[in-house]
């Protein structure tokens, strides 16, 4: 095996394989030879080369999502690191550890004219768990270092230099990625690297000193006994999920929630949650109160005491909108890390993993007598048979496409939703509780949905399915540039000749400034980037011709499929404002 | 015409028309709907329409390296701002005003969970001239105000906060806007909103008073006389010149530098400067002494006592290297704003335009006898017969294909290169003098050349054409993702199948891994993507054909038209490795 003669390039790959850093996401470059050499030529890692840092980073971000672990993306100096930058804020705000690794140019060498050569160091600043400012090698290329830099050197002895910058990178590299590991927020090394570039040798000359932290104190003691007192007083009490992986919590501790005639659980598609007593289309709750004569009343029944919540973000605009009115006196968030005051009522964080917190509450609650449950439920029983019937009735649109698309994939499918319009859509319909449905929430970004279900798909057992709008996807098509898309990987596109969602906007006439600047119309089909993208392609315009092409759509192929759905421009937002309508009235 | 109702929105945008900027590219959002209307509505402002923010940055920015003035991008909240950290780094290096305005939500519904945000003031703190923070207005939306942020009016009339905040906006927006007109450089304008975003009204309720700021102390006096008979005192002088924009310089005081025997003046493509004395190819001087037996020696000949810069970048990194080794006694850098330390040797930065200067300059110095300049033009001969020579027997390459197509451009054509081999081997050639050359050299990504290329072309009274790499090509593709595209722009991809830069880089074998994560090589052409973005294309792999396409191709017509050459991956580094080698043989 080869390894750079750089140190550092080998201290930062040491570090990363002693934490269990397996999936390395490299984007070419020159300045990041070293590393790109010790990462490839180990076996221990997986390689992916994707060469546009922003669909790289959000592919990183996607088998980070499925992994539950630390995935690495490598760049070379200058802006490459900058495109970045919108799936380092999605990992910040997703709580996902992708590790940024740059390469960067000599510190003399900032700011003085060289090429691709910008500011690295804390460049995420804002956005990032640790950003790790790695110090150069003096063994390296020493001429240059006693030309450039004597005062590294001040009198000093290179080796005594040498040791003391090793043990000053060994420290960072360990306190970086445990902030990765531990607090699950994006972090970031910056390495900065001599010429040459290229030298390698046949043992390494520096070795890691991995360091795992200790859980701080253990976890905290919740005296949940208190908590459950004051939930076992009270006769109305929310739980509301946000985004959420698969799995996370055991069904048991669910049904208790579930059957409690005092507490509703509002979900949405992204909590991957099920039960029939939930509450999953959260809109169709809110949205008839809202147009309702009796607002005020209405809401001030549906308020509660208690809100519990735990997961990530909420898509539904209209439950924060209500909560932020008609405060909860006691919020409870459960989150091992952090607890969004996202309805500026929170009162207590509960730092434990959902699944750890719900087995031990459970033994302290118990089902309290009151009609929170069956007047609410009542109402989801009166807009379910609405939504049946609306449906049934509506033409060719993006709604009636996604009901038909929606209960069309398979079991057991990963459906990654792209932003906005489709992660909305999806809140509307009940899906399979063998789906497992993810979506980039954390800054709800249209820029990287594409490349985050391709990573998401790669390591996956069962087939994964993206649906996303055309806007999304022309965005992110460079997520497609990459040899690792399977063949049972599947796209559905909802084209709708713009950014549809702006349509319901208020307020907005049909006039060419709004066409051009809001809705941004285009009479673009995908075809020719199927084509490019090795993807077979099918387009439907009808009703008839979805039904026919989703039953082929997800068998086994030699090639990944895209499905486009075009669908009338002029009449989904009104069919959508229709729905709302119409569940709403008597 | 109609105004939002928003405060802040009709600052900004005064203020931009109060300053004469008249070029605003806007991405679609919702929560930018504020400046969107008003920009659009307002026949003043000349508004493009794009959806990629990280394109639509490098677009502007096109048109800003063309118009020598500011140009706007606004984009909604969220991770849609951070796309525009590539072209605002390359702004920054480059020194052009890029003006970033940025929708933001409420500061309250930062860091709590809410959709579409993230910490967008001072987020490129690292690479901008200056960050204006806005405060949003509490006259907009009063009962949001008193309820999440009653801290802001502390018992005051809403009135008297209102109109502080007014004037502190005020303020922010002269400074920032004179920041970008002056300093030349990119600045950001973080404006946050508070719905309801879409409401407007017939007259504007707030008027900017803009202020001009007055130039600081008229121009440096400088006393060129001492610093002219410090010139006149020297037989080896140097100019040497970076990116430099067509006709920034008056040509009879070229001619003064070009004609005299102690200088020697060595310029670029990116230069824009001509006279038949000039050393064109730097590399062409440079390898050669690299490969001798005596490059100590010679060396020593060609360093200069005075070296004079101006202009930005330099693209040979064999001069850099050089003028590092071998310094010169005095560094002077002749530029109005700044002056990289690019050869660690600055001893003076004259803060003046270079034409002033030089207006100024040549009336004290004069010719001085020295062997200087016909050493080295010596030389120049030589190596420039043996190209000749060299390119009449080397097959179908990457070089010979940008001898033909260099050849083939028609007069007061502007090119644009894109990063990174393009530009490298445009340097080897001759180029005529009526062309004006551009490329992204402040950064030198890949990331925006193509974006670049469009904006640049839009209001060019000649043709342009992009030559680029595959690489770049495919990473920009969104750049072709607009309506803005001339029928008469051109593209010619030099397409050999993946990263060819990196085959020319030392101790490459030819590996797997070489050729997956440096090479990124691929079997794709660009047939699809021309047909996506309505293209005329074609494709040709031999000289012959190369030839007659080139006869046709900037013909008029009714589609842009991209011409894909197709040249040997593996022969490409050989023949120019053999082309140093050949001018270096005695």
């Amino acid at each position: 095996m080869r390894y750079s003669s750089i140190p550092s390039a080998q201290l930062v790959v040491q570090h990363c394989k002693a934490k269990k850093i397996k999936n390395i996401v490299i984007s070419p470059g020159s300045r990041n030879a070293p590393l790109t050499i010790d990462f490839s030529e180990d076996p221990y890692f997986k390689c992916f080369s994707i060469v546009d840092e922003r669909s790289a980073a959000f592919f990183a971000l996607g088998i980070a999502q499925q992994l539950h672990e630390p995935v690495a993306v490598v760049c070379t100096s200058g802006s490459a690191l900058l495109n970045y930058y919108p799936a380092v804020a999605e990992a910040f705000y997703s709580g996902i550890p992708l590790v940024v690794i740059s390469a960067d140019r000599p510190v003399y060498k900032i700011d003085v004219g060289d090429g691709q050569t910008i500011r690295q160091d804390n460049v995420f600043d804002r956005h990032i768990g640790y950003s790790a400012n790695l110090k150069q090698d003096v063994s390296h290329a020493v001429h240059r270092v006693e030309k450039y830099m004597p005062q590294w050197l001040s009198g000093k002895n290179i080796e005594t230099v040498q040791q003391e910058i090793q043990a000053y990178n060994n420290n960072e590299l360990n306190t970086v990625l445990n902030v990765a590991l531990q607090v699950k927020l994006p972090v970031h090394i910056n390495v900065p690297f001599e010429e040459p570039l290229y030298d390698t040798i046949t043992e390494p000359t520096v070795k890691a000193e991995s360091i795992s932290e200790i859980g701080k104190e253990g976890a905290q003691t919740v005296h949940l006994k208190a908590y459950a007192d004051i939930w076992n007083s009270s006769k109305q009490k929310m739980v509301l999920v946000g985004v959420n992986p698969p799995n996370a919590v055991e069904q048991a501790f669910l049904d208790v929630l579930a059957t409690d005639p005092s507490v509703i659980v509002l979900t949405e598609t992204t909590s991957n949650l099920h039960h029939p007593n939930f509450f999953k289309s959260i809109d169709s709750i809110v949205a008839p109160i809202e147009k309702s004569n009796e607002t005020e009343e209405l809401f001030e029944k549906l308020q509660p005491q208690i809100l519990l919540t735990f997961g990530g973000l909420v898509v539904s605009k209209k439950i924060k909108a209500f909560l932020r009115e008609y405060k909860p006196q006691h919020h409870w968030h459960v989150d091992e890390i952090k607890a969004f005051n996202t309805f500026f009522s929170l009162t207590h964080h509960f730092k434990i993993n959902i699944d750890y917190f719900l087995a031990d509450f459970v033994n302290f609650i118990e089902p309290q007598p009151s009609n929170y449950f069956d007047y609410w439920n009542n109402r989801r029983v009166q807009y379910e048979a609405k939504r049946e019937a609306y449906i049934k009735d509506i033409p060719f649109s993006d709604m009636l496409a996604f009901d038909f698309i929606l209960k069309s994939i398979p079991e057991n499918y990963q459906v990654q939703l792209a932003n906005s319009s489709t992660v909305r859509y999806a809140q509307l319909f009940d899906l399979d509780s063998s789906l497992e449905i993810f979506c980039n929430r954390g800054t709800s970004g249209i820029d990287g949905s594409t490349s985050t279900a391709v990573g998401a798909a790669y390591y996956k057992e069962t087939p994964t399915l993206l649906i996303t709008g055309d806007i999304s996807f022309f965005y992110d098509s460079n997520g497609l540039w990459n040899n690792y898309i399977r063949p049972d990987f599947r796209i559905i596109i909802i084209n709708n000749d713009g950014g549809g969602i702006f349509r319901i906007l208020p307020g907005q006439e049909e006039t060419e400034n709004f066409a051009t600047f809001f809705e941004t119309t285009h009479d673009k089909n995908v075809e020719h980037l199927s084509s490019q993208f090795g993807f077979e392609h099918m387009l439907v315009n009808d009703v008839t011709s979805l039904e026919v092409r989703l039953n082929e759509f997800y068998k086994l192929s030699d090639k990944p499929k895209i499905l486009e759905v075009h669908t009338p421009r002029f009449l989904n937002n009104k069919i959508l404002l229709g729905y709302f309508d119409f569940i709403s009235s008597e």
